[in-house]
This record gives structure tokens, C-alpha cells and sequence, in this order.
């Protein structure tokens, strides 16, 4: 009789006929024997609802730090409402089902309100409920704080509810279930040979979340790495006929992927909305960078790629990589340091730019990975604006309106795709 | 430094606009120095599309017994939502608000889902937040039972909630605010010169409440009434301009209402939607109307009036007053119950009654006033088919269709409407 947790998210239980169809699920796998934690977002665009709610109540485009606490209870309202419905569903089926909010389960948080973390979990009362047998449905992203309020834990945080209780409660499976089929080596709609990735490392995980794959939350991923490491799966709820049930499908997120030696990369995340910044005629040294980026932490804005080199008179040239959006801010900030400095010169600005990541256990300590990019974009005519890489990923910079080139020739050039003869034998051509 | 509880009803915080114009009005409570603890309903039609929800999820009309724990998870989510966007609303006024859960405001109840009675109210968290200066707004309508499962208190809950609040924290003052001015001798959009009863007693609200008056719940109004009594004042959320932050406008509902002598009726409250059975030719004695009511009981239909009489023939005639609902269920049981006692002729039935109570402590003792109601009554063509009394109260029942000038009679007959000279003093003609 293994312990099982399973995450729905906001699609999963957007709607009546969908959440009926995840207490089907559910039951099944409380039939087979097993005992089952289900852990929930709010129904589809709730939370947004509920967000313009406050706005328009406030008058504030974005309700400030003031309305933090408020926030919460808010928000949390929207977990209750998809738990108890799902409980329903789940009694309709004729298996006993109760909700517990995040307060109920222990969720335990620190006191920052609407970006919370979890500094414990005291999963006795879940415990108890599986115990009786009786299915256990807990409010994701929500928790009650050291202080005894509702707090929400931001971004991810259903995941990460998920990931927290599977490990409190020692469970034999952790599964994710989301509207796509599992962690894809690219997004199919882009990369029409793009496939499952069936095992995955945490590590990967966390770098293809972080570089803009939707499909789970670092942060989640991040905590099921933490010792002792929790496997987390990735499946559609959406699946339907044979094979639904199986245990085997979707991506395994695991510390031991068991990757063949000659895959190198994994999986490809692309992101949009990047611009490049080049400040020219800078003193040079280490002084210059520091102050920057300092100046630009200070204000919020996070710096993706930093270069550093001489610009053939004399002056250094510093090349950031950021998001489009903040680009006015950069913009008036390096005015402002290089004034500072005594130095800077022209500005020279690139907007339009696309982050491709490439990531994979297998580079580590393969130093031709890095040339066979660069070469594999030159040959599809990409020009690369900026590269930088980590032990276990290569970032590449190119413009936006060549992204699906480079994601083609990329995953076709670290053969991501599916073999020819697994193609041919699946009866695709 | 008053304490204040003022309760807000779903139509009070049902836009956005209402739920800044509530917290305008609890702001200059707040700034007149008193300390302010709001209950607060869900936002307007939110319970009944959570009940939607529920009834669309299970594909129950009704979900049952069964669901009742989820159904009140599902249903605490709507003040959850409401007064977190009130304390948010509040806060922009420049006051500090904090809202507090049932379960945090420490609403204890029995076990009794969907229906939960308050057994104990452990105000201390709601007392230390108005002691720091905060507005504390509770969720109304729920409540945290003695098994730690989230309970709502049904019909009339969230009245029930201020009351019981008001007397936990010994409040000052203890007022309802909802969409009409206050409680009226009879519906002014019945009653042209219907007015607003400056003061009534508790148990002569009960009455009405009961009787169909819709501006407060009888349940909170008992409540009220306990030793030691809470004097409760019903007042409109939508007056606007001069007098509008008046604490003598509306209704108090007090112990002493000091009513004049000669004051007779204080208010009236129609209700349409009865039937009346008469069943003839039963064996005459205690045990028909008994074993009738108790099989009607055991069937969960609810009677009126009951008057037995004799046939006329050697036997029993029976007349009930029942919710014209309940009639296809009271004609089976009452075929039933006449076959088993050996009896039962003819089963006559009335459709399309209105009950009218008739409501007012200074009725008590006084034997005239059952006849100066019926010759009201026949004086303007109404004829009356079935009437009780208790010591405070008549009721009659009178075709629907005349429901109106049966309310106009009695209105003008016990003197209800505003005194001559006051009415052209207030410029009304």
C-alpha cells in the first residue's frame, strides 16, 4: 500500500466536468489499494478574479505591502473553493474525501505574506485522514504563518506544497499532474520532433524551469533535491483510456536519471522579451561591473548575462543582458554610474531577443558542447548576441525572430528528437 | 471609547463601490474614537453560485448529507473573500483593519454542518486586535466546530455572528446594517404610510421575523434576548449625507421599548405561498389532530395552524394551514392517517393564502383586539379563513389576492401610519 501525493493545478480542476474527471483519478488510485494525498490549486483564472477584485476595491493597479495580509486571506479563498468541490466529486465517486486547508495540514510559513516559504510541516491530521481511509485534499499554495495568519507562498507554490508534504510524509510517489503530457526536451508546438523527456535530474529541472519552461516551478523542483531527495513525476491529468493510470508515463524528475553518456544536452527552454545593453568607454577594472550591478540589485532589476571586456581604446565595454521591460531603468541607472565613474560614452541598445537554454548533466566537463552551439546556429545563419553558461547549461542569446531556427537546428544538432527507427516504429514519418 | 459591532449584509459589500462605501462609514466610527469590530456576509449572490458549483459537481440538486463538511468549506469562502477586500478597502481609508476567519475569531460551534449553533465565542483575538487599534472584521455566518472542522451556521448566520460577538465582547452597542431603513410597520411598497418602528421589543421582532419580515433573522434576535440582553439597532448601509453616521436612526430592537399604552400593534409582516386542508368525517378526540401532527412531523412538514372542530355529523373536521409546497405530501399523509383511524370522508383544500401576523406587546391581555381585527377585516370585504394568536401576536389568513387591502385595513385600523400632523410636518402629503 504505497503513499501517494498527487498536485493538481488551476487547469487540471478549471472546470466542473474537470474536476469530476480528477476525482475519477483520484478514486481509481484509492481503489488500487493506495492511500492519497491530493494537493490543489485554485480553479482556473480564480486567483486572477480575485486579484482584480482588490484592485478595483483599492484603486491600486497593484495592492501594496499595506494589503499583504489581506492579500492572503484573499486569495486563499480560492483553494477552498476547488478542495471542497473536488471533496464532493470524490464522495460522488463513492470514496470518502475531506479538505483541509493549508492551516488544517500544518503548512507551516514565516511571516511574509503573499511570497511566503515553508519552514515546516506537521502532516499529523493528513496522516490521520489517510490513515481512516479516507482520501486527503490540502490546499495548495497556502499555508498559516509562525504568527498564526494565512499566508500564500507566491509563485509555485502549489508545486512546492506538494513537494513539502510528499517529504513530511515520507510518500512513495510525489506525481505533479498538469495540462501537458510531461517535461518536453522543447515545446512541441515549436519543435514538432520534440519528445518526452522520460528521466530527468533536479538539477536540469531547476535550470529548464529557471530558463522558462512552464511545466513545474523551480522552486519545487529545488526542494525535492534537498536531502533526502524526493522523485517527482510529471503527467497530464488530461490523459484518457489505456495507459491513463500508468505509473510510468509523463517525465520522472530524479537524482539518479541513469542519462546514456553520449546525450549531452536534455532539454531546450527558450524565453522571449530580452535586450541587450552595450555601455562603451567605461574605466576599465572591477570597479566599474561592481558598481553597476549594484545600482541595477538596488532597484529590483535582475541581470541575466554580464560581459566584460576592453573596447580597443583604452575604455572597457559592459554588455548586460536583461529583460525588455526594465530596459528605461537600465537605461537611466548606467547613465548614471558611468557619469559617476567619469567614464561612459555611447550606449548602444539591442531589444528583440530571445534566451534559448540548453540543458544537460552530459556537458559538464565536455568543453566541445559550447563550439558545437555556436556552429550548429552559424550553420542555420543565427547569430548569437551573448552566450553564458553554468557547469550543467549553455545560454544562448539570439534575436527573437529567429528563435524557431535556432530551437530546430539546436535539438536537431544534439539529436533531441526521436530516433528515426523509434519514429518509424511508432508509426510516425 | 465605545465598542461598536456593526454587521454588513451581502448587499452592503455587493459591489466593489459598496464595499468602499461600508468602509468609509467604518472608517468614521473608527475616527470618532470607538472601537470597531465589523461582521461581515459574503459579497451578494456568492453563496448561491457556490451552491451552484457544488449542485453542477455532484449533479445533485441538493448536495446531501454526505457533503455537508465540504459544502461548508466551499460556502466560508465567500466571507473570506469580502472581508479581506473590506480590510483592504479600510486600510486605504488611513485606518488600520485586520480580518480575522471564524476559526480565528475563535466562533465556536457544535458538529452540525451546514446548520452549526455558536456554543462559545473565545473573543480574546478579536479584543486584543481593537485594543491596538485596529479594525477587526469576522467572517459572519462561520464558524470553527468543537471537532476543529469548519462549521457555517445557516440561515440567518451572519446576524447570529454579531450578536453573539457583541455579547462575548460586551459591546456598547451592537448594530446591523442592511439595505432598508430599518424595520417597518408593514412593507412600504405594500403600505404607502407604512414608517419605521422607532423601538421594539425583542420578542415582538421574533414574532415578525418569524412571521416573514425579511430584515433580520429571528434566530439572532433570540439570541439577543438572552439574559443578559443586547439591545441591537437595525439600520440602512446606504444613507447617505447629513444624519447619515446618526446613531438614533433605524431600529432599536431593546427589552424596554417603552411603547405608549394605547399602542397596540407594532408592526404587521405578510406571507404569502399557504394552503389550508380541511379533512372531515374523522373519529372525534385527542388522537386524530395528535397522530396527524406527529406523521406530518416525522415527514419534516411544518404546520401553521391547526383547528379541530366537530363535523356537524358525529365526527371530527381538521384544518391545517401548510405551505403550499408541503400540500401534495399533507393530502398523502393525512388520506393515511384518516384510513388508519377508521374515519375519513371528504378532504376539502384552499390554495392562494396569505398569512398576516399581527404583531405588538400591547396586545397582551387586551381581548379586543381579535375582534377589532376581524371586523376590520369583514368592514373591508376580506374574509378571513383561519386565524391563531399567541400572547403578542395574531395571524391570520386571508385570500392572496387580497393580501394588499388587508394589509391597508389593518394598517389604518390599529393606527400604524404616521400621525396626521407629523406627516405634513415631514412635508409628506
Amino acid at each position: 500500500m504505497a503513499l501517494l501525493v498527487q498536485k493538481y493545478g488551476g487547469t487540471s480542476v478549471g472546470t466542473p466536468e474537470r474536476i469530476r474527471a480528477v476525482a475519477g483519478r483520484v478514486a481509481r488510485a484509492h481503489r488500487r489499494g493506495d492511500r492519497v494525498v491530493v494537493v490543489v490549486s485554485a480553479m482556473g483564472h480564480t486567483t486572477d478574479e480575485l486579484v482584480e477584485l482588490a484592485q478595483t476595491v483599492t484603486g491600486a493597479p497593484n495592492p501594496g505591502a499595506e494589503h499583504a495580509r489581506e492579500m492572503d486571506m484573499l486569495l486563499s479563498a480560492g483553494e477552498r473553493i476547488s478542495m471542497a468541490l473536488l471533496a464532493m466529486a470524490i464522495c460522488q465517486e463513492g470514496v470518502e474525501a475531506r479538505s483541509l486547508t493549508g492551516s488544517q495540514a500544518a503548512i507551516i510559513t514565516d511571516q511574509s505574506h503573499t511570497a511566503a516559504r515553508i519552514v515546516d510541516v506537521r502532516a499529523d491530521r493528513v496522516r490521520e485522514t489517510v490513515e481512516k481511509g479516507c482520501v486527503a485534499i490540502i490546499a495548495g499554495f497556502q499555508g498559516v504563518s509562525t504568527a498564526r495568519e494565512i499566508t500564500t507562498l507566491g509563485r509555485g507554490g502549489s508545486d512546492t506544497t506538494a513537494v513539502a508534504l510528499a517529504r513530511a510524509l515520507e510518500a512513495d510517489r510525489c506525481e505533479i499532474y498538469t495540462d501537458v503530457e510531461g517535461v518536453f526536451t522543447c515545446d512541441p508546438r515549436r519543435v514538432p520532433d520534440a519528445r518526452i523527456i522520460p528521466r530527468i535530474s533536479h538539477d536540469e529541472m531547476v535550470e529548464l524551469a529557471q530558463s522558462g519552461a512552464q511545466v513545474m516551478h523551480a522552486r519545487a523542483v529545488d526542494l525535492g533535491a534537498r536531502e533526502p531527495a524526493m522523485d517527482i513525476r510529471v503527467l497530464s491529468s488530461f490523459a484518457q483510456g489505456a495507459g491513463q493510470d500508468d505509473p510510468t508515463r509523463g517525465t520522472l524528475i530524479t537524482r539518479d536519471p541513469m542519462v546514456h553518456e553520449d546525450q549531452v544536452v536534455t532539454g531546450l527552454a527558450p524565453a522571449r522579451g530580452y535586450a541587450k545593453l552595450i555601455a562603451h568607454g567605461l574605466p576599465r577594472g572591477m570597479r566599474t561591473p561592481t558598481e553597476l550591478l549594484v545600482a541595477l540589485a538596488d532597484a529590483g532589476v535582475s541581470v541575466d548575462m554580464v560581459t566584460e571586456a576592453p573596447d580597443g581604446q583604452g575604455g572597457a565595454l559592459l554588455q548586460l543582458t536583461v529583460r525588455e521591460d526594465d530596459l528605461p531603468r537600465v537605461r537611466e541607472i548606467a547613465a548614471q554610474v558611468a557619469a559617476r565613474l567619469g567614464g561612459g560614452g555611447r550606449i548602444e541598445e539591442r531589444t528583440g531577443l530571445s534566451r534559448i537554454a540548453l540543458v544537460g548533466r552530459g556537458m559538464s566537463g565536455r568543453p566541445g558542447v559550447y563550439a558545437q552551439a555556436y556552429r550548429t546556429l552559424m550553420d542555420a545563419g543565427v547569430e548569437v548576441e551573448a552566450v553564458s553558461t553554468s557547469s550543467i547549461s549553455i545560454t544562448l542569446l539570439v534575436p527573437s525572430d529567429r528563435e524557431d531556427d535556432a530551437l530546430r537546428a539546436l535539438h536537431d544538432g544534439f539529436t533531441l528528437g526521436r530516433p528515426a527507427e523509434a519514429m518509424a516504429a511508432a508509426g510516425v514519418h
